[in-house]
């Protein structure tokens, strides 16, 4: 493929993204295939000869398209929002364009400093403590890694690493597998899965200390659990709590865990994915309680800064604990830069060593919407959950199982859970809008994320006229047959669905 | 931006892209600004209110493109090629419009099952052991990492999880931590810095072993590294072997590495980052001896299949064994896919749990270029390395220190290090060709990688020109002053332009 045909089909494809995107609500957000629907329509090989680009892009209208889960939409509910916006898709489209592999400053100069400039801005934004800045002298900075999952991993391999070498000063007479062996890290209950993984991924056990009736895990019980630890041998290491949990976007309490991990010097990671958004609003103030004392913290910007995924913020007190835990670069790549994180080497701060030019994509974006418009966008979001809220409780049927949170609200139909996985299973067969369920305490309830690119107010209502109408027609049906045969028939029928669509519980919610 | 201005902003941007790749001939390879130029001309803070795009544009080629380090430059000879096509820059762009996160198969059903699709055409492409498709019953299929790195660790922590596993039950009486502490892994000292460095963020030591005089690791050295530590009471895990290492592109020594570790229960990973891209040429076929015989292998699609980073093919002979180690997912999300690796849970294969669409490049970047397209690719490399390798051999004051491999020629100035290390400094300091250089047996040799996205003939000639030119010139100079001040004046130079550029060395060469 030449320039010259590349601008025709590049051009097309912008045309592409346009249409999908101004007419998404055109789609179902649900795909109705069935698995294995692409492999039956798929050549076996690759093709010998070129094809024609017109040719490849019908084809992602007739067999790619029919195959998506349109998360765009503004009847994707799911999870928690992943948005794209405009600016965000060109300036990925730029990156490809350079494809620069940025692992050192030399690798691409304006690859590792427009990162230093976009997670300084976006920090300020943030309104986060000064010594998260590039800019502020010290060790402390923020990178853009690849998801959530990455920078759990990064802060609990550095904990690790730092508490080894603490330990082997501090005990000389014990092995370092000895050490290892006694390492111990702390979440909650509430925590994404994917910091259980970051435990079996680093080798050390990661308790999932059981949170509050409000799902708020708080000092008093990190205390507890690691003196226990202590007095058993234990080492403890770090502890990852979570601003805006993944099942109803509660929040841990930051302060009270910070004044524990600093008495026992633990490292405090604050998993704020989601919520971290939320820090940029003056109303919301409180949520950036605490954020002084942490190490570390990670911010998604695909779930409320609508630079499409992959994109997550994280920064770092300090920096070195990093660098010193991963680099294995030899002497003579010592430079005169290094420890200067205004110049940062980006590699030793992340577990890859190649690096895409991220920073491109969130410059322009954050340059065309703006701070007022990011702002804006955050507000929506919360002002639309509001007003879904307000739906849910001017209907009888129906009852919120925990304080609207930001963008999302979690409720359920009143009575046993049957009558909830029962109207999710019927919302999933129609497909016009997508919720997944979660569970606390034994209650099953239904999350509503407000998500998509562009979401208004007649897509809430929209929802929630097909939630309220499902339920009465489930409630109907339900008056026409027998109890007992209803239950049984419509058991096996759901669990058929359900382990079809695969669908994804709370443990797996998206980051 | 609505879609009204995306679409100008985009096509703008499709233009911008087009016309920086016809004429990247025009730039320096190397940038010209100094460590911080872009800190000083950029804001403070994000803008407040929206800024036009066409502003946002012209400062994209203000700003961004003169701290570019031109990878898609024919004039680039570094690390090894990061390639992209233009097929691919609009895959990256398709793949941002649809934003979806296919961490299940309902998440985006098309984007699991495109990614087995692609991941089977690839490996027919590059004939691989039919245990390495999904279409294969049973349980070994391809996935798309992020990078190598990523494919390394994740072949180094389910070995290490594996063996665990396997050692509680053979020795009951051992304490997890025991075995753990016992667990000892291996590669060669020419495999990549990744390597080692996923030892440290495993937590198992990675023991570098010395290759042969020929640069080639050899199942003799493994056995013996394996036995000594057996009888030391340790644990043998895994051996990642290298098709086409950093420095020299060396092959080692697949079949005799296998027969060992079938012999101790040893995990066979092959990092083919480089050199896999030759697995789909039939004179290329003995690379491919011994691959039926490995547990998992890797191979970078930036690095010869034009499709742009980040894209790392990875292929498990048993995917169960990754997935076992990594799920956490609780007792309900089971399904009756599971272990159905034509319906894979890619989450379950790798570290992050979120996952781009990065199949939809990859396809699209197949059916433009074709089987033949990609294969003649790959042979233009080849060609132009040898009609490099044949420029060299002429020139009487040069050297080849290892055979050309693939696109690599590895070569020096006759004499002491320093006329290579001078050479490669001024050539650093005219910025025309961009080379790093590496290091075995005490003597320092350039590294001249076929790279670019559409390197030619008279781009090789270029780049001997100018470096015969620039030996011509030195060795001139060098005439004009005595030796001693000479040595002392450029050495204190070269070490101040060195470090100021933070010169890579072989260890960090790019995946």
């Amino acid at each position: 493929m030449d320039a010259k045909m590349f601008r025709e089909f590049g051009k097309a494809a912008v045309d592409f993204v346009a249409d999908y995107l101004e007419n998404i609500r055109d789609h179902d957000v649900l795909p109705s295939v069935e698995p294995g629907y692409m492999l039956q329509q798929m050549p076996k090989q690759m093709p010998e000869s070129p094809e024609d680009w017109k040719h490849i892009l019908s084809d992602i209208d007739r067999v790619i398209k029919p195959g998506i889960t349109h998360w765009q939409s503004p009847n994707m509910h799911a999870y928690y929002p992943t948005s794209v916006s405009y600016p965000s898709i060109v300036g990925e489209m730029l990156a490809s364009g350079f494809s620069v592999i940025g692992f050192s400053w030399i690798c691409s100069p304006a690859c590792t400093e427009l990162e230093v400039v976009v997670m300084d801005w976006l920090a300020k934004f943030l309104k986060l403590p000064a010594h998260f800045l590039h800019e502020t002298e010290g060790p402390g900075g923020g990178v853009i890694q690849g998801s959530a999952s990455e920078a759990v991993l990064v802060a609990v391999l550095a904990a690790r690493e730092q508490a080894v070498r603490r330990e082997r000063e501090r005990q000389p007479e014990l092995s370092e597998s000895d050490i290892r062996g006694k390492l111990i890290a702390y979440s909650s209950d509430q925590s994404n899965s994917c910091i259980e993984k970051a435990g079996v991924l680093a080798a050390m056990p990661i308790k999932l200390l059981p949170a509050s009736e409000d799902l708020v895990l708080r000092g008093a019980a990190l205390k507890a659990a690691i003196e226990r630890d202590v007095a058993a041998g234990l080492i403890p290491v770090i502890c990852v709590a979570t601003l805006g949990t993944t099942g109803t976007c509660a929040y841990d309490d930051i302060e009270s865990l910070a004044s524990v991990c600093e008495e026992h010097n633990v490292w405090l990671h604050v998993d704020a994915a989601y919520a971290g958004g939320a820090f940029a609003l003056d109303e919301c103030a409180d949520l950036r309680r605490g954020l002084d004392r942490v190490d570390s913290l990670n911010f998604n910007l695909h779930k409320f800064m609508l630079v499409n995924f992959d994109c997550a913020a994280m920064w770092l007190r300090d920096a070195n604990k990093v660098v010193d835990s991963f680099n294995v670069d030899r002497i003579y790549l010592k430079h005169k830069y290094e420890g200067c994180t205004q110049i940062p080497d980006f590699r030793h701060w992340q577990i890859p060593l190649g690096r895409r030019f991220r920073a491109l994509k969130v410059w322009i974006t954050f340059r065309t919407l703006g701070a007022e418009g990011l702002r804006a966008h955050v507000r929506k979001h919360i002002d639309l959950a509001a007003q879904f809220e307000n739906l849910v409780k001017a209907d009888s049927r129906f009852e919120l199982v925990a304080p609207r949170a930001l963008g999302l609200v979690c409720f359920r139909a009143k009575g046993d859970n049957e009558i909830t996985s029962q109207l999710l299973h019927r919302l999933m067969e129609r497909k016009k809008i997508y919720m997944v369920k979660a569970e606390h305490g034994g209650r099953q309830f239904l999350r509503f994320a407000v998500c998509g690119m562009d979401p208004k107010p007649a897509d809430i209502q929209f929802a929630w006229t097909e939630i309220e109408t499902q339920l009465t027609q489930l409630n109907l049906e339900a008056d026409q047959q027998p109890l007992e045969n209803r239950k049984a028939g419509e058991i096996a029928e759901l669990t058929q669905h359900l382990t079809g669509l695969q669908l994804q519980m709370d443990e797996t919610l998206q980051r």
